[in-house]
């Protein structure tokens, strides 16, 4: 059983039922099917191997879609690109991974010229956009068009199904080895939790995040598994959000907190039908009350459901659901729900015993859902997956009736409008100026980022720099989000006996525990 | 991930949460799981190591659903006994898998001595029962009360879960091995279809057909995963399980048509409130549209799901959901409805390819819930699971929306009272009489039974046997239900140029294709 068994069923079951939703566009489940079938083609006929890994940087698109099965169809492996990084971080996962083909629309060709001169190897790029096709890239539909279809590779089980890389603590994004085991087990145990808000009459999800994160790649296996249709939008916009939940009458959608937020603040917010929404989840952090309170006030057909999991978890580890948000019981608004099915989940010291209930240590999970390991770093792997148990980084705490608070992230690791960012990759990039001596970077309250990325600097005697020139360099070598936002400059960091920086002793200077 | 994960998950998340309800005796999640822990150091004490066979042979029962999870949780492996199988048929499984220890309630001690002097080696056994435990046994609570917790065997994923015996073509039962994954695959598969139906306010499932049977035992473990109280009935009776639902307020329920049926006969129904009943699932064989009718107007609050597949598929391959019953096309009324996400299901022709919809093929199935093959008989198991598809010896047809019929069992395959009857079987046994010369027996349609087993036999020249003495005979070799209910007496049998019976004949005779 692989990740390409829902289209198999849909084709069958369902034919003619709508696929995929893109602006005047209209993909049915046995077009899909046949036009992955021919893609599969395609890439075995560009050398792909079972085992071969691919990568798609793109927006969001029905392509898109249909590379994310047909990768797995051909016998591939998935390695969906970031789209907020540098190709400079890009060409790194291209080159760690050694993925020799790459997907690309036409917000993106303008990378290819950069990642190639990066690798070491030849890189094969399909072009996926509407746009002209650069030299030196192979056009989609002509692919298509000269392929034969192939049958499905049948990769399934413990075969990989994609690498999926994350910020990595020592300052370089970390591949993430899912099996298909990995990736189905944490599907389908979300979905026996929400199945009954998702599948409903008419039943359409809205793409409004990123395909290539795992959360907007999770929910789109979820729903390709239950057959609903899934409405396209490029990227997000808040005002876009509404007007195609008005037009195409959305019953589902993920947004992380920031987004959701975005939508409700919007001027026109109120002038747009919502009323279709049945199903509203978030992720990447807990909802506030206030924000909570315009949900329930502005949605009041729609249940709302929190995921908290990893991309180590595939990614899903608890859930709190519909009615936890309505028992207005603030403790649980503030806790991540409780473990599905799938996902054993406990709180653990650092001897690795089971804590009791409210007392704070760091989560860990075992099941089907977690990882393979880290690509190419088996010591990194062995460490977090050590006792097998994936240890998560975060800390929190139990309640007697299994509800997970998260109370800290992974120490240094700072989410700001969703995305994980890694103090320590910041500090490298900042620490390449040649006026910096040393610097620590961690992350503070902001009222619209969740967190944002700040930078204490100490610079080398006599060097006088401003706080926009680090920004912008760190710019050059790292994605405008996870260049700090704010920067101060200080004497000297404090640091322990084993000259480590004591951020906990910078966060309290700034109000921060 | 194993099947005692739900154990660990509600007494994590819902300790103080009835899991078993039985007459008076209520259960927790946290007492369950406290039991099955301290069952299961008890299991180790008497020997059981990881692998070993464990024989449960009993009515329901709270203890019955405790041995369900200490088995596995010690290491063990499942060989839950049907009890309408004669000592000898039950000797014949337990020594076949070499099932070493057997638990036995009131209702089945009376077998032990049988089933000690067929076996070769020594059976140990436990008497869960609550009158007094005859010699040579150990007493369930006396076990419990001096067995110290023994963590659980974590045992999961390929592991061999269960032997679940079957009725065997050749005339003895076959053992089917289900892994885990298996037995898991086929519960989330199902679960993510119905969980909207079961899932509900104050759910609780009443187990009214037997926890042996894998339908039974399939849907204990699907209202486990979710946590579902379950409320058990020793056996099935009619205005039991009326009184049952109306006294637990039961919202979910399983039952063969043929039980169903005997509930809306019986003369008291409709004295009872059965409104909480949110689902009512059925297997084994369709529903009548006379019967459907009586049920959707006797029971209108009540969603129905056909559930169709065979032990060999953990259980489960395709379902008939609530819409399907009252859209009321009557032929996919007649259907098994459609297969599962976990579940790839064709039909194919004698070449293994698939045929068209509408043409009738046998039907297949591959996926994770496919066994792993009978117990020691590795020249069947690879015969069933050639080509990596599970051949379930089903005639059937799928349509253009991936409804699939089933227009004839395994071809001599009898259906009795939701029983399957395998001809060979019976043949042997009435094989045996002494005046006999040859047999051959088929299903003829039943009013009650859906099917009766039919005899058709040659006796030897010059002898005269009665119907009542060749029934009579062969219940002393196999269970009552499996024995003929009409015998007709011919001269010769219709055989084909390769030797055997024309059986399409005998049925051509009765009026049946």
């Amino acid at each position: 059983m692989g990740i390409t068994q829902s289209l198999h069923r849909w084709a069958q079951q369902a034919p003619d039922r709508e696929a995929v939703v893109e602006g005047e566009s209209r993909t049915t489940f046995l077009e899909l099917r046949e036009r992955v079938a021919r893609l599969g083609g395609a890439l075995r006929g560009l050398g792909v191997e079972p085992g071969d890994r691919v990568a798609i940087l793109a927006l969001n698109s029905t392509r898109y879609l249909e590379c994310l099965n047909a990768v797995p169809w051909a016998g591939g492996v998935l390695n969906p690109v970031n789209i907020r990084w540098t190709p400079v971080e890009i060409a790194y996962t291209l080159g760690d991974s050694r993925t020799e083909v790459l997907f690309v629309d036409d917000a993106f060709t303008g990378a290819v010229p950069v990642l190639r001169s990066r690798l070491a190897f030849t890189l094969t790029v399909v072009h996926i956009g509407d746009g002209p096709t650069p030299e030196g890239m192979y056009r989609y539909e002509d692919l298509l068009a000269g392929a034969e279809p192939t049958p499905d590779a049948d990769r399934g089980g413990s075969d990989l199904a994609g690498v999926f890389y994350t910020g990595g603590t020592t300052g370089f994004p970390k591949g993430v080895m899912l099996s298909h085991d990995n990736l189905l087990a944490s599907a389908m145990g979300g979905l026996v939790a929400t199945a009954a808000f998702r599948i409903v009459p008419n039943a359409r999800v809205l793409h409004a995040a990123p395909l290539f994160h795992i959360a907007g790649y999770g929910v789109s296996l979820m729903t390709s598994i239950v057959g609903i249709p899934q409405v396209i939008l490029p990227f997000f916009d808040a005002e876009r959000v509404a007007a195609l939940v008005q037009e195409q009458r959305v019953t589902e959608i993920f947004l992380a907190p920031t987004m959701l937020q975005m939508v409700l603040d919007h001027p026109r917010f109120a002038t747009y039908d919502l009323s279709s929404l049945r199903l509203l989840t978030y992720g990447a952090s807990p909802i506030t009350a206030t924000l909570l309170d315009r949900v329930l006030k502005a949605l009041p057909g729609t249940s709302l459901v929190q995921a908290y999991g990893q991309t180590e978890l595939s990614p899903l580890a608890t859930l709190l659901m519909p009615q936890d948000h309505l028992d207005a019981d603030p403790a649980r608004l503030r806790s991540a729900g409780r473990p599905c099915f799938h996902a054993d989940v406990r709180v653990v010291g650092p001897d690795e015993g089971e804590l009791g209930r409210g007392e704070v240590g760091e989560i860990v999970s075992r099941g089907d859902h977690v990882m393979l390991g880290y690509w190419n770093r088996p010591d990194e792997s062995e460490q977090v997956l050590r006792g097998g148990w994936m240890h998560t980084g975060d800390l929190g705490f139990m309640d007697t009736d299994g509800y997970l608070t998260v109370v800290d992230r992974l120490k240094d690791m700072i989410v700001t409008g969703g995305e994980n960012v890694f103090s320590a990759e910041v500090e490298n990039a900042v620490g390449t100026h040649p006026d910096v001596e040393a610097c620590a970077v961690i992350g503070l309250p902001d009222a619209t980022w969740g967190e944002r990325v700040h930078a204490v600097v100490v610079l080398h005697a006599g060097r006088d720099v401003g706080a926009d020139e680090i920004r912008a360099h760190a710019k050059t070598l790292i994605a405008g989000y996870k260049a700090p936002r704010s920067v101060e400059f200080v004497e000297k960091l404090p640091l322990t006996a084993a000259g480590k920086v004591r951020k906990s002793v910078l966060r309290e200077r700034k109000g921060e525990r």
